[in-house]
Order: structure tokens, then sequence, then C-alpha cells
């Protein structure tokens, strides 16, 4: 059953509101907390001084209430005992320098004496609480970042990986350019990190892909390592770790590879953007959550109030909306939504981040929405194996969002946009959406997008290449097989190796960066932006043009082709656009390989389905500030502003 | 008698000037002029060797000429040779670096050595002078900013600070919340300055404070320091220091604590804004400076050209500034008032910061402007006992400045800008201003305004609290009574600890940013911005509704409420408004408390009044680009542009 | 004969691809390539092991094309065994520490270990290919900017060469003024590199101009180091160097002194501004280039396709940008265009650095207009010895450049701004210009212009004065003869030392920054910006008024005089302005001194002559994106976007 719960930290408050507190609690709805992943200097103030009878109160109290408990392994903060005595527990920034304490997050995923003490704990907090029947699950560490440490234990990682990967210098020099500019390295031992605070884009593209991947696989392998210890003492727990869209992401697919579920920190805006073509459904983010297993996923951390702490608290949430976003996220598939926090910080640097209930520990309308929402679950009971079924998937790499991050090609142009816009192209059609890695096997899908697919493997083109042979529909977007997996440019033309495969090759690009040109689909004008390509059509290939520019150094050149490969067909999309752009473009796309949609949506309604086997359940979230009302399937639906309305029918 | 005088820097000029210059200087009508407070290299050229020649001939060459002088101690800036010799005397930075010389401003004031090498040429300056009659007044230092310098020497000093201030670790961790993040120190000794460069709002706000007191306290202990020194030798000197609104200011109220008159370095802007709504007049500063001793004060710098260094120069003065900015610091409190600087550098630096005399030494429009209100000022003979009443007082806290400074409340929310909005809309109703510490005995005024008075001490609740039982008018406004005194944010509702007074609480606020929202006063709306907040009344308190948002989130919401509350009354205002909100605000509080006002001045105008035993003095400033004509008790008063008319009157 | 080239990276590519290239390129009409310069790690792989042979084969196999060869010295970019064996050979920045590895341009010009390495490999690579009769000349270094290391060898010899221009201590303390701020040097040895990250603003400037001269001197020195090898082992062999105008340029005139010719890297804008007044032809940079030795210079890099590296890529050059660019480099003195570069790297940072080939290696629009240009200029056959010549000249100084970019005079102004208006004024008018050192013979010219001559020394002045008593006319704009050569203020009034040949001078200034003011000439009024002065006409002077502000705080003040002085001319223009301001200002200026001009050229449209003894090539360019028509000379003219029409004749 889906159920909400909220994030808690009994160290913060004094004892005699912890039972207050689960009553209050129980009373709102809850049914989840997570505790204690910043607790170290608590369950340890000092080396080998372990203090774990608050936790255990905790654990009784929470447990009489029927409470059930996610203990956070409390690795993202080691107490400053811990750094004092040993400094090379602490991150190396850029500079060579150890990073000055005084927030989180500052160590080092190498460090022995990390690892060490991280065990020891992990160990007392699993043999201690193993056996608690509410001690449900464990979450590693806290929203873990793609290492950026810089220090000499992580070197040495970096360049023993890079000497079992490429085996010779020579040949690492040769298959990353290294002798532009004289660049070549005479040894592995000459390999540093991208010390200095240049703009990345005089680093050489390969080494910095390279030091990235390195950096998210210790990110994966911090949490593994814990994940092993936890699954050898508490044998059938579930094991996750919260993850978010930072400025380092983590490779989603590996970070949670030995886990059980995955976990997503949630917050979506509280203030709509005033432009409405810059709204995007977060249906996004949580679609690319639900892929990274393929199947449903947690929320350990769901926008509660005001969020503020390095800046300004952002607006307050509006009326619906934390119900709306609730269950927007058990539209597209959370299992378990925890909303942080239960109440705002009265201390510490996170005191503007506001909770449930505000630091007069008053109710709130917040409160009472999560009430309401709760009330909501229960009366629905929507089963965990309901899941979400969809015949379109959009690909999402891990390399090619650092690669893009590397190399930016043209102003304004991030790797998200394109796959984004075509989110939003099909989720205004009414059509739910997969988000998943171009490793997947992909057979069970109709439509596959490769948007921004900058690098790929031959393996994966291969693949695409199958698909479509099998009768699939491929959708190559602009930057898409451009590089290779060493992050350089083969002698081949765009889209590079799958050019039989699109019927068509890439002629002349232009870079538009913020400025606009016009392109034409169905006697239809749309605005195209950041990337435009003019299309040259293989004579020998059952390709059409099917759009062209209409203004702009391009026009009257193609930009738009579908191609007729094996059994399917695969178009190539030379432009990046805007909302109307990607849903006309879809259409068209839906039209041509027989896929059902639905057209007379408002924009920014969204429907998703999760089902089982006797059940389904139908959610229409609306988005907006204002109420909407529309037919659907002969019915009319009103949804009030950020309502999601659950259509539960049997089989 | 309130007089003119300029800075002057005989050590940058040929001997051969020294004596022409003080024969100019007492045609254009200069009475006092401050010289030396950069002037250690050429006092004291090596370590020992004193060389006071120089100005022993120009405090001859002044006297001469009836010039009275100032000196400034010059601990700004030690010598190379000193820094050379004794690195430690130099500022260390948040990487824990010593501050790269080049500049000025780079002694630590901590370091021994410069309070005794300070020392010695302090003594050695107040030896020397100390008979002679024109030297009436010593400035210590110039423009002292609260310490940011983060070396040892510090550090140790900020730990026994603590030590004392806390007593156990155990207990500032508490009071901090330092387990926030793991964040708990084992000992006193843990405790460092803020090292590195994160966003501020990432430290704990607690300990984010303290270091900010302890540095605004190592400011005015450096100038103690100096002024019981000087006292010692110059029994009946004047002692003062120069301040300003700096990114780190001091504490002004603990800077003057000890010395005799507080000075203020006064550049009004050379060029008026283009918004007609972002003009504040000079007056706020002015008012917040006389309050800093609750009496008259002098100018030390004042605009005297357009200002360029680190910069390009600022505009041009305007004809008519250099004349109405000198009177209306003479308007505000000001008994003598120096312009920066006589002659404009021909080196360094500061070369186009103008002074009145261009780099060519001839005569220019601005030193004839400064003549005339030389001459009006002689015949004027405005007494130095003449001072300022005032029936309003606005609270300025220091502590507030800080704790808001730390952690920004709403994009574009300056703590600030509640004080100037309040203070335009009482200076847009024809009265005067007191602007002063909440510590401040408040008893002689009739209206108190605490606007963003984020943190407040239970002593000053108590103070308030008195002021309204005893029939004052105090008036609240957003972000007021959040923080007690440790920077935590208390378990009560907003207002804290005081809503008995204000007989309403905040029950929900939105952040609004840079988003305007409508606010209702007696049917006129007006826009709000930054910060709003609906109001809950008190069922058991005598308070009123008396204004509603009109659109936004919280449309419908009481925003302004009126409770009466022992003899007095006290208002709730929930919004942050633009100019005109101010002066309807202000015209409804003082109908309400019956205190006259003028409401017919135009925009910009504003009328303060100086009187003693004898006299009257009533200044009225334009502080606008254009003239302006009006009719003030029935008699049309015409000003120009810039233009101070000053009205004496007998008694 | 002018002919075209590409520069070229055989190290880049596999052998293979060698020889193709070659035949590729000789169809195209390339006639030389610039080769090497990059290639320290390839030549010399670890110290002392000399690889010879890649180069060799490329030499023969271009040499065998028919093709000409210029080497690059490949010490911008010293490999990296080099800097790990003597780190001291690294740059170190204004923290005092060696910057880290990593892209290009790290060497220290003052290390003796990269004088040495360099040498050795500089004498190889002469003595090697010597008399190889296609390898016709050598570039030293690439693109070499002013010195900005702070190590303690360049500190050293920053110390010497104040010790030999100063003497003493306190000369050099009494001619920058140190005594302010207390700053004054006890010693030479107590002088440091301008350490730390301050704004510049706040640096002595004397000192600060010092110190970049000396790094000018130092980028120079190294340059002619390596020439003086280059020419004493390849006697007649011709020697360059490509320069820029980067951030810190070097200074033209002394870096080209003891080289042959002067080289340009030519990159105009591949998007035109959208503000049709910001556009400025790329003739004036062209025109600079030219000056710098007075003669025909190469361009060493050009324009072939969208740039990207540190950035997203440009937009792609237009049509007719490719041939209508190169052609303008000819039109203004080019007489080899090299284009950067052959094929597009596949690897390194630059991979997106677009040359006139993709990566896919297939041919490009961009190599069509490339082999268009050179039939085109096959069949003009235009000698080398065909030079421009002009009646007006503008006067660029290093010295000014540097003091203005320390000190900025008004926001928005920087020191080319009235440069290039006036260069646009002269070539709206059909003429051409050249742009010249100040220190230049100015007896051939008519019209002299001192825009913005900020520092000049008494000889220049003399010159000046000669020049107007001789019948010159001289045109002086704001901020010209404000300082000495010691970048000090004398104090006199403005302009400085020749007021007298001036006839006024400035009494009154205002810095606009951003706003702007109306100024009349003959009835027509102009926008100004930026900066404005009123002038004092001298009641001895034969001098008139033309012109005042109609607007601002200066209304009614004269802007713009002109004087007799001797047989000549000398204007004042006090008022910085748009392009219209410029174009009539240089229309009165001309009139006034009787030289002919042509008035009906479309905007944008320049034109340009190069002839020798026997024929004139008129070449005239439209730097637009639309065709152009016009009537010149009683002829049509027509020209599509980007076109540059050349006209032979014979005398």
């Amino acid at each position: 059953m889906v159920t909400l719960g909220v994030d808690y930290y009994p160290e913060h408050w004094d004892k005699s509101l912890w039972r207050e507190d689960a009553e209050r609690m129980k009373q709102a709805g809850v049914s989840i907390i997570r505790i204690g992943e910043f607790a170290w200097s608590v369950l340890e103030p000092e080396e080998g001084r372990f203090e774990f009878e608050w936790l255990d109160e905790t654990v009784r109290i929470f447990s009489d209430a029927g409470i059930d408990i996610i203990i956070g392994t409390p690795t993202n903060c080691p107490p400053r005992w811990l750094y004092e005595k040993y400094p090379e527990a602490i991150w190396t920034d850029r500079s060579g320098k150890k990073i000055a304490l005084g927030i989180r997050g500052h160590r080092c995923y190498s460090s022995p004496v990390v690892r060490e003490r991280s065990e020891l704990l992990i160990r007392k907090l699993c043999e201690r609480y193993k056996d608690e029947p509410h001690v449900i699950g464990w979450q590693t560490d806290n929203e873990l970042e793609a290492s950026q440490c810089c220090c000499e234990l992580c070197n040495d990682r970096f360049r023993k990986r890079l000497k079992a990967k490429y085996g010779s210098i020579d040949k690492l020099n040769d298959l990353w350019g290294m002798n532009v500019w004289s660049g070549s390295y005479s040894s592995f031992e000459q390999i540093d990190p991208p010390y200095g605070t240049y703009n990345i884009g005089w680093y050489n593209p390969s080494y910095m892909l390279e030091w990235e991947r390195f950096g998210k696989e210790l990110a994966a392998d911090f949490s593994n390592f814990q994940a092993r210890i936890i699954r050898s003492i508490c044998k059938d727990t579930i094991i996750t770790t919260n993850t978010w869209f930072c400025e380092y992401p983590p490779d989603f697919y590996d970070l949670f590879r030995e886990l059980d579920v995955a976990s997503y920190d949630n917050y979506p805006v509280s203030r709509l953007p005033d432009d409405p073509d810059a709204l995007y459904t977060h249906a996004f983010h949580l679609d690319l959550i639900r892929g990274i297993k393929n199947k449903n996923f947690w929320i350990m951390e769901q926008l509660a109030g005001p969020a503020g702490c390095w800046s300004p608290p952002s607006a307050a949430p509006r009326k619906g909306m934390i119900k709306g976003y609730g269950m927007q996220a058990v539209a597209h598939g959370a299992d378990k939504v925890i909303f942080f926090r239960w109440r705002s910080a009265s201390k510490g640097a996170e005191m503007f981040w506001f909770g449930l209930l505000d630091h007069s520990n008053r109710d709130t309308r917040r409160l009472g929405e999560f009430t309401q929402l709760a009330n909501e679950l229960r009366s629905l009971s929507i089963p965990e194996d309901s899941i979400i079924k969809n015949d379109t998937a959009l690909l999402y790499s891990p390399d090619c969002d650092t690669a893009l991050y590397l190399q930016k090609q043209s102003y304004g142009l991030h790797y998200y946009d394109q796959l984004k816009g075509c989110h939003d192209g099909i989720t205004s059609l009414g059509k739910g959406c997969d988000i998943v890695s171009p490793e997947t096997d992909l057979s069970s899908y109709k439509t596959v997008i490769a948007p921004a697919l900058f690098m790929c493997s031959d393996k994966v083109k291969q693949s695409l290449r199958d698909f479509v042979k099998n009768g699939g529909t491929l959708v190559i977007t602009p930057r898409s097989f451009i590089k290779n997996t060493e992050n350089t440019c083969p002698m081949e033309p765009v889209p590079c190796g799958i050019d039989d495969v699109s019927g068509c090759i890439v002629s002349e690009f232009e870079p538009l960066g913020y400025n606009r040109v016009k392109v034409n689909i169905d006697g239809n004008e749309y605005d195209a932006e950041k990337w435009s390509e003019s299309l040259e059509l293989s004579s020998d290939a059952e390709v059409s043009a099917l759009g062209e520019f209409t203004s702009g150094t391009l026009e009257g050149e193609t930009f738009l082709t579908c191609n007729k490969f094996g059994k399917g067909q695969c178009w190539y999309v030379g432009a990046v656009g805007r909302r109307d752009f990607y849903k006309a473009l879809m259409k068209k796309i839906y039209d041509a390989n027989g896929t059902p949609y639905i057209t007379d949506l408002p924009r920014n309604v969204e429907l998703t389905v999760r089902e089982n086997n006797d059940q389904s359940f139908t959610f229409i979230f609306n988005n907006n500030e204002h109420p909407e009302t529309f037919v659907l399937n002969g019915k009319t639906i009103e949804l009030s502003a950020f309502e999601c309305k659950v259509i539960k029918e049997g089989k």
C-alpha cells in the first residue's frame, strides 16, 4: 500500500517532545519516518564512545505508535573529532587544499579512516536494530554526489583505474588525443585531478569525462560498501539511498544497481514560472527516477514548505500543492512519499527550510493538506504492485549528461532541454513515458527517442539498429551520435555510425544560441532555437523530407526526415523547438506509427495509469494554478488548482 | 558655531604649495582641516626614525592662518617596513593566508606589534602637539570596519571570548544547535574562523553571528585602545573616528561609546536614480549617525567631486549639490562639515576621486559653491548647542543588520529596506525622525517603529511592552521578533514573545521576492513586495483588522492590525511596501495617536528644525534636480535644485 | 603574389592522411601551410630524445605538392616531462602559486630552463630544415601575451628593471606617489608583483603600469630571443609571430620591431550584432596590424568555421563570409591569408573550433568558398609590393591602452571606443586610414587624430605641435593629454602641455557612463555618451566654438572647437559620440582642411586601394548580410552579402 511519511530529527528536539510528535504524526497519517542520517556526532560523540540510548528510545516510541522507520547511515557528516584526528578524511578541492569544515558532505569517499569508522558505526547500528520489526529499511549516506575530491588517495585510485583501462600510457595519449597542445603524458604518474580553476572547456574532454566517470563510480562504490555491510547483518531489509538532480550527479543506474529501491528527493517549484512555455511538469524527473530500476520508487524527501538555507526561502507552496504534488509522485510510481520535514529546525543553517510545521509548532495549513492526502491514500488503497506501462521511451545517458556539461554545444542549450521537450510533447498527448538507460532492452517499446544522445557505444547503436529493423520507431535529434565513448569525434558523417538507419546526414549546422528561426511541419510554423541542422537525404534510402526551415541561414533546407529501415522507421529531427513544436512532432510520429493518444487535454494536465492484475488507477493531475474543466472519454473532468484526481477501476 | 573644513594631505604636495593652499582655504571659508591619517610612512620612514618637521610646519602654517586642525592617527596603514619585519601584523583572509599588500587597511587589530608601534607613534604625536591651540581634536584610524581577520591571534581571542560567554562547549553546542549536520564541537579549540569560501548561508547562523559580533568588538577595541592613549596625554581634546556604511559595519553604538563625537563620511549620490520611487533622502543616514550618540555629529568627509578609484569616477555633482548636501548635513545635526578633499591627488590610486580642486589647481565651480556655503553659514551663525528633537523613533539594531546579512529572508529584501521605507514615510510628512538603538530609553517618544527587528532580547521586549503600556505607539513590521539573541528561533508564534502586545500572530507568510501583490488601506490600493504575512487576531485582545491583501496567494487576509494595550497601541504591518505605502501608513498611525504632520510638502522636500533655548533654525531642503514651489504655513517657498533654505527665528 | 594557406597539424592525424590532405589542399588553392607550433611533445617525447622523422615526411610531402611551409616554434607548450622535472618553468599566478597544468601557455618567459630547452629545440629545427626551399618562414611561439607570471625570477627581473630606470627608491617613491596610503618602499627588494585579487583600481597606477610594461617587454624579449637563434641559422628566412587582441596584449610595436613581418589571427564575427550602430568593420583591427610595421602583413589564422572551445561554438560563418572576410584582409594589406584550420580536430579541447573541413572529412560549403577565393586571387595576381597609402592617421598607444585598462574613466568607456568611432567615421566616407604609433613620423599625413591619448610623452607632444605648426590638422578627443609617462596627473589644465595648440582647456567634465546627452554640430543633433567636457576658449588664440551641448548638465556649453595654430589647425572634440556623430565630425574636419571624400557609400561598405608603380587594386567590400547597390564615380556597383569586389587597373 502506498503510504506517507516524514523526515524526523529527534536529536534536534527535547526528548519531552518525541512522544507528542509521534502522536501528532499518527493523527496526521504518517506511516513511516526517516531518521539518523546526520546524527553521527550524537551517536559517537567521541571516538569509540557510542550513545544509542536516544535512538533506542526513538525507535521504541515510534514503534509503539505503529510507525515504520528508515535509518540513514550518518556518513555524510563524520564528526569534527574525526576530521581533527584524521585530516586526510577531508575532501581536497581543485586548488589541492583540504576544504574548510563548517557545512556538510566534507568526507573523502576513498579515505580508509572514513571507511573504517563508517563500517564500525554501521555495524553497530545494524546489530542493534536488526530485529526491530518497525525498522524496515536503510538509507546509505545522503544525497551522494559524484566525487570531486582531488586528494592523493583519490588521484591514486584514478591512476590505477586508467592503468587498468588503457594498459599503456601511449594508448591513452592516442585515444584521448593528448598530443594536442603537447599535453602527452610520459607515465600514468603524471596524471592529476583537474587542479586549477580554468574554465572546464580548456581541459582535454576525454580526460575530463574519465575523471567525472571515476567520481561517479566512487560515489556508487561508497554506497555499495555500506549496503554490503547492512545486507550482511539485516538480511531481509530494504536498502536505498536518496538521490537528486545536482551539479555533479551520480550515474543513477550504477548507484542503484545493488540497492533494492531508488529514492528521490522531490522539490517541485513552489512558484510557477512566468513564461507558460517554460513550465514542464515534474513528471519528467519522476519518470526518470522510475526508469532507474524500471520499477516503482520512493520519495525520501518531499516539498513541505518554503525552502531556504544558502539562499532566501522560496515561495510558500500554494494552496493544493502539498497534496497535489504528493499525489503526482504516486501517479508516477512512488510507493512511499516522505515529506521533508516534520517540523522546521529552530537552529542551524537550515532553519528556514520549512517543514510541515513552523517553528511555533502550531498546526499549519500545510499539515492540513498532508492529512487530507493521507486520508485519500488510505481510502484508495493503492497496492505497491500496481505499476506503469508505456509504449514510448526516452533515452537518458549519464555519459551524455556529463559530456555535454563539459562541452556546451550552444549558448542556452543544456542536455536536458531536448529530453524535457520530447517528454512534454508526449505528456501533452495524455501519454506516459519511460525514461531509461540506452543499455535497456528496448523490445517492449514502440517508439524510442534518442534526444541529444551525444555519445554512444557501438553496442547501443547496434541495439537501436535492431530495434528499428524489427519494427520500432527511432527518433534522433540534434547533437546525437556525435562522439564515441572516448569522447572524441569519429571521422564520419553525423549521425555517426547510424546514418544507414537515419537515411540522411547532417550537411550543415548552425548553433543558434538564443536566436530563433522558423520551421515548418505540415504547413504550420514553429519556433526553433539553440541548434539547427540541414539534412542531406541519402539517395539509396527510402527517406522522405517532411519539414524545412522557413527563415534563418538554413532557410529552405530540410530539417525533418523519416526513413524506412527494416520493418521500422527512423525520424531525424534537425531542430530544437519549444513546447508546441514537440507536441506537433510527437503527434506526427504517433500518427505515422499508429500509436493512440489523447488530443483534448488542457495544457499542463497530465494523465498516468498504475495498474496490477486486478485494478487500475488513473491519475489526472492539474499542474496549473487555476482550475481546469474538460471532457475526457465523454466524461467532464473538473480539477481545482494542483488537484490530482484518481479514478480507481477494477478489471 | 557650525563651520566648514577640508581634508588635506600636505605630504602629497610640494612644501612650496602649503602656504598658498592655507591662504586659498581661508579665502574660501575653511575653518578646519583634517590631516595625517595615512601618513605613517612619512612620519616614521624606518623603524624608530621619526620625522615630524613637515607636520610641525603644516601645523604652524595653518595655525597662522587661523585654521583648526584634527589629526588622524595613521594606523590604517602601517608602512611596508613594518609588515616586512613583522608579517604577523597583516590580515589573514578566509583561506588562512596573509593578504597581499598593495592597498590599505591590511593591519590585524589583534597584532601586538601593530598595537605597540601604533602606541609609540600616537604617544609621540600627542606629546608633540598637545599644546597646539589649533590642534583641537583627533581621529582614530580611518573608516574602521568590523574585523574579518582570520589569523591565529584573532582566533585565539575569539575562542577565549566564547569560553567566557558560554562556559562549557556543551552549552555552546546546545544553544547554537551544533549537532545539526553533526557539527558539534568537542572543545573550544576546535572552533575556527569561517575559513573557506562557502556561501555564508551554509554556516551555522549562531556561530556566524558570534563571529561577526567579535569582529565588531575588535574594531571598537582597536579604536578605544588609541583613544585612551590620546586622552591620557591630551586631556581636553575631542576624540572621534570616521565611520560609514560599509559591507562589514562596526557596531556604531559600541564604536563611539568612549569617544566624544560621532563622525560620518557622507557621500550622497551625485546622480539621482532614474526610478523616482528609488530615491530616499540622505537624511536617513544622517539621522542614523545622529542617533549613535543622540547628539550632534561631525562630517569628516563630504562629497566634493566625482568619486573614482576601484571603479570609474561617478557623475559630477550637479549644480547646487555641493552647497545643498553640505547644508542638509547641518540640517540633520552636523556641527562640522569637512569636505574630502581640498585638491585631487595627482598620484596614487585615488587620483580620480576628485576634491574641490581639480589636478590643474585652478578654481572650480565646486569650490565656488563651497565658498557660498561657508558665507551663508557664517551669516547664519548656527550655534552647536542647537539640536533636533523628534517625537518618532526608528529602532536600528547592529545585531539585526548582521543576522539578516547572514540569512536573507527574501530575494531583494535587505535589512535597511523597511527602515528606509518608514523613514521616507515620516520625512514625506514634514517630520524629523530619530534612529536609535533598541536599548535606548524610549520614554520621550510618542511613536516607536521596530522595522525588521529580527532579533530581540527579552529586556528590549520588556522595554517595548512598558513603552506601549505607558501610552506609546509601537509599530511592528515583517521579520521582527523572529529570533532570540543566540540567533535561533524560539518555539513561539511570531512576533515571538510580544504577541500579547501586538494582539495578533502571523498565521501564514509568503516570501514574495521581486513579485508584487496589492494591499488595501482605507480603500486605497498599494503595491507590496518581498514579504507578506496574514495575521490572525487574538480573541482576547482589543485588536482591529485595518487592511487586507487584495491580490496574491494571501488575498482577503488581514495584513494590518492595531491593538490597544495598556494606555498605548501596537500596530502590526504584515507587508513591505513602497514609498506611497509608507506615507499612507504613517499618516494613518499619526492620525490614530494624534501626532501632527504636514501633508502638502512636495516629494523629496524635507524639513528639519535645530533649536536651542534662544533660537530656532528651520531647514527646508529640496532633494530634487528641479525647482519646487509650494506653500508652507501660508508662506510660498521657492527652492531651486538642491537648495536648502534656512529660516532663523528667535524664541 | 597574394596567396592563401591553411594551418595544419600532421601530428593530429594518421600518417596515411597526409598525402591525401596535401593533394586536396592543392586542389583547393592552398599555397602555404603553417605547422608545428604545438608539437614539442611529439618532437621531443622525452628529454633529449628527438623525433623529427614525422616532420621530415610532412615537409617532403608538402614540398612535393609545391606548398610552402612556415614552421612555428613549439614553445607555447613545453611538454609535461619538462614541467615535471623543472617545475620552476611554470607560470606563477597572483596568489604566488604555480598554475595547474592542463591547458596551454603555462611557461614562464624568464625561466632559464625554458630558454635553454627552447633554444636547443629551435636550433635543431633550424639546422634540419634551413635548406628546405619550401620552408620559407618561421613563427615564434603562438599568440604571445604580455607576461603575467609572478614568480621570483620574474620579480627579480622586474626589480632590476626598476632599479635601472629609477636609480634610487626615493625617486621611484616620489614619481609614483607611493606615500599615498603609506605605501612607500624602503628598498627595491620590497617591490613585489601585484599579488592578491584586489580590484586593480586599488593598486598604485604608476606601479601597475610599470608592471604591465614589464610584462610586455618580457613577451617581446622571449620572441626576440628565438628570432635571433633562427636568424643565426636560417639567414634569409622570414620571421614573424602571430598576434591578436587579447586581455593582456603585447606592445605590438615592440613585439615586431626585430621581426620581418607582422602576423594577425583574424576572427571576425560570424554573426552580425543586432544593433546596427554597434557594427564596426573588421577593417579597424586590420589597419592597426598594418600600422605595426607600416607595411603589408600576414594573416596567420583566419576564420574558417564556428569557433568553440572554452565556450560553445559561435555561429556558423554566413554564406559569403569565408570568401568576403578573406578578401577584406587582402584589401587592408594582407599578403598571405592562412585559414585556421584545414580539418576540425577530432580530439582535444578545440575539437569544436571548426576548420574548413568538418570531422567527417567531407567537402563543405566553407571549403568551396575558400576555393573560389583562391581562384579569384590567382586570376587577380595582386603583387606583394602593392601597398596602401592614406592621408589620415589615428594614433594607437600601447601605454594608453594599458593605463585606461587600469583606470577606467567612465562606465562603458573603453580605450578602443573612440579609436573605433573615428575609424568608422573615416571609413564611412570611403577613405582608408592608417593606425600608427604616436612615435611615428607624421609628416606624410594631412590629418592626425589623437583619440583618448590618455598619456603622452613630451617628445610626442612636441611632434604633434610641430605637425600642426607645419600645416597639419590635429584632432584631440576626451581623455587625451591627461597623464605624463609615469601615469600621474600633472598640475596643468587639460589637454596638459598642449593647450597652446588646442587653444582651449577643459573647464568642467561629466563622466556620463551609459547616460546620453545631445550635442549640436551645424544645426544637427547627435547623441553623446560616456564622457563630456565643456571647453573654455583661450582669449589669446584664434579659436572658434563650433558645437555645444543641447541637453544634460553641460547644456549650452561648448564641446567642439577649432584653433588655428601655425600653418595648421587643431580641433578639440569634448564628447564621445556614436556612428553618425563621427561621420559628421570627420566630414566637417575634412571640409575644413580640404580633404576629398566620398559621401554616397552605403553604411558598412568600405573602399580601399592597394597600388604599386604599375597597377592599382580597388577593393569595395560589403560588410552587410544583405546586398547593396549604389553608384560610385558614375558606375553602378552591386555587391552581394559580404562580397568584396576588386577593380584592377593599370597606371
